[in-house]
């Protein structure tokens, strides 16, 4: 809608006035009072009023304690705030986000709004575009431990990883500055096993590198990083906020993809009665916010989120949003190789492959690991059953994956 | 403990081995594996092993279905982790929160940890100094609505709450940077009209006004109020960082006390299952990163937080932590003057008693809507009850507030 942005609710209320409850909110944040307005101001103030837009009450017949709720739909002028994430989510979920149980659903700003945002600087096709990888899921791998290790084992590690032939390799969402392998020094340590590894394999590879420190200081780390020769960076949005992300990806010094980590969203997404949806907490506002790739918890692993919810994740990442482009959606937790037939049946190509110990942990070694998902990924991309495609020769590292881990299709 | 931060969680689960489960996170988000080192290595890595401290299974005989808990102590060392939020919390409560049910109660952060930080700038000690007021709980009051009014209103809403005695104004947390009240305009505006004030009633005033925009002008937002003559700041902690507090406040140039708004709570404290308990979120977190005065829903309005939780933020605000100043607490919201004598019995002297419909909506109107605050705390201070004290002469506006909200003891 034009002017306005437009908050989706789900409150729960076992006897509460739905239709009074929308009012007093969509008045409360907004003019504050409007019964009481004289005549002449409520001219004024009209613009700047919010409206409830719709209030479905969900009351089954017999429905236990606890179990009534209405969807409740209201518009926000744009006019009431600066077109920055704070000011929208301090005006639509500050105060009420701590009104009884009310969770925000989804969010839906105006073209207006999202004129400020240039969302992801290079998108899904921005990071195809890097690798030169059009016709194919994308694989991502992750350390299997950095914490203590010094700079030559994290390059061997990546180095084994690059050899198995993945497109990605990031850095644990909880390796830090430290002594052992500072920013500078691990870039490019990993960035020389990059380039052996591409020796031997032909392949491309970004590495995205964790950008941490003090909030002002990570523009300059990550151009430190670049000028380190780090292509890509992994950024812990929710432990800054949205709006450090949407300033760092509108930084056009800062010109590599930024991989968002859902490191803290469990403490917002989970609740049925509070905080943020996913697809609106790691979906529409990561995208909009500029996160290139998206990690999010699978559905597969012991990380889990709810299929739906998982597969509301990835729309929000890759269906039109005001001219953005789309994010990566990068399903993460306890995949191996067996799943990935299940993984792009339910992502489509359009999807990064992220694993850890479904590498790392394969019998043949970590480049084995690497190498048995891109023979799952190939198989699956060219019609062939994986168990088929286990016992074609050199696909011997795919079938040491499937007798370990199985398939699940 | 030295050289480690300790996390207190508490985690939900019918079924689960809690013992092993708190092995594979202290394991898993420290050093990653463990019994499979080789026996020279396990010594190198020992410093950056995390441990369990404590498992404590909570499960009564005949524990309904969800009822079965366990709370969990992990000691992370400092080596593995920089010393700012983003980082502790990411390491603590990153991926963990994703973890299933599982909620973060507390953080005891080492003395080392706790040295990056001063705290407060001001305190609650800081806070009395500047309004020369040291004898009695403070008074706050905010705007009645200010979206959409313009300069000339605000000065005058301001004007009469400034007569009524209080000690500090906040502008309303949903008001943006905007052309009818621009942040420099309204700070000379109110500021004006606190000198005005004062020379009726003699009386200092603090003006906390809202600190927004976009992250990395947050700052220089913040000199250009002080500027302006803005003698307080108020900031929405939770849609920017921890980090964003902890930096303004460390902000020599930047010289006024931050009340920090509990904006956006709401998403991540109420459920029992998920996020951070109340005391750490806008307690501990809240001080250790600078707040001078830190609002939350007070039990006793609409929005409401248990008592034993607001006592417990209370307590984070104000008990001894790392030599820190305490910081001022300020429960808002539903409060009148006839609630004084319980404020002051639940949270003592030092607090703020902070209203917003119990000022504007007294019958004689803002200015005695002041006047019956400061006349009830002058009341309770002198240890006259209220009902006593609204007959003597002069106390017409506590009489009025009474008669309209009662007495609740």
């Amino acid at each position: 809608m034009k002017g306005v942005c437009i908050a989706t609710y789900r409150s729960y209320d076992d006897k509460a006035d739905f239709n009074k409850k929308a009012l007093s909110i969509a008045v409360g944040l907004t003019v504050g009072s409007w019964t009481e307005l004289p005549e002449a101001q409520k001219a004024e103030m009209e613009k700047h009023l919010g409206k409830v837009l719709s209030v479905y009450v969900h009351e089954p017949a017999g429905a236990a304690p606890g179990e009534r709720y209405a969807d409740i739909q209201i518009s926000y002028p744009d006019i009431n705030f600066s077109r920055d994430l704070p000011a929208l989510l301090v005006t639509v979920f500050g105060k009420l986000s701590m009104d009884g149980k009310i969770k925000l659903l989804d969010l839906d700003v105006s073209d207006n709004f999202a004129s400020a945002f240039p969302g992801p600087a290079f998108g899904l096709d921005g990071v195809r575009d890097l690798l030169g990888v059009h016709d194919r899921p994308l694989l991502m791998s992750i350390f299997k431990s950095v914490v203590g290790h010094n700079l030559a084992n994290l390059k061997d590690q990546f180095y084994m990883q690059a050899l198995g032939g993945v497109d990605l390799i990031k850095d644990d969402e909880i390796l830090f500055e430290n002594p052992l392998t500072p920013l500078e020094k691990r870039v490019e340590a990993c960035m020389d096993a990059a380039r052996l590894a591409e020796a031997e394999t032909g392949q491309k590879l970004l590495y995205a590198v964790n950008l941490t420190g003090p909030t002002s200081k990570l523009a300059a780390n990550a151009r430190k990083a670049v000028q380190a020769g780090a292509n890509a960076l992994l950024f812990n949005v929710l432990a800054y906020g949205y709006d450090v992300l949407h300033e760092l990806s509108s930084d056009k010094s800062i010109n590599v993809p930024i991989a968002a980590h859902p490191a803290m969203a469990g403490a917002m997404y989970p609740s049925p009665h509070y905080g943020f949806s996913a697809p609106l907490l790691l979906g529409k506002l990561m995208r909009l916010a500029g996160a290139d790739l998206v990690l999010f918890p699978s559905p597969y692993g012991s990380v889990v989120m709810p299929k739906e919810e998982n597969l509301a994740v990835k729309d929000a990442l890759t269906t039109p949003l005001h001219g953005l482009r789309t994010s990566f959606p990068v399903p993460s937790a306890g995949i191996h190789p067996g799943l990935v037939p299940l993984i792009l049946k339910d992502f489509g190509t359009d999807v990064v492959v992220n694993a850890g110990g479904g590498i790392h942990g394969h019998a043949m070694g970590t480049a084995a690991g690497g190498q048995a998902f891109r023979q799952a990924i190939g198989a699956v991309m060219d019609g062939v059953p994986l168990r088929d495609a286990a016992s074609e020769p050199g696909n011997e590292p795919l079938q040491a994956a499937i007798n370990a881990w199985g398939i699940k299709e």
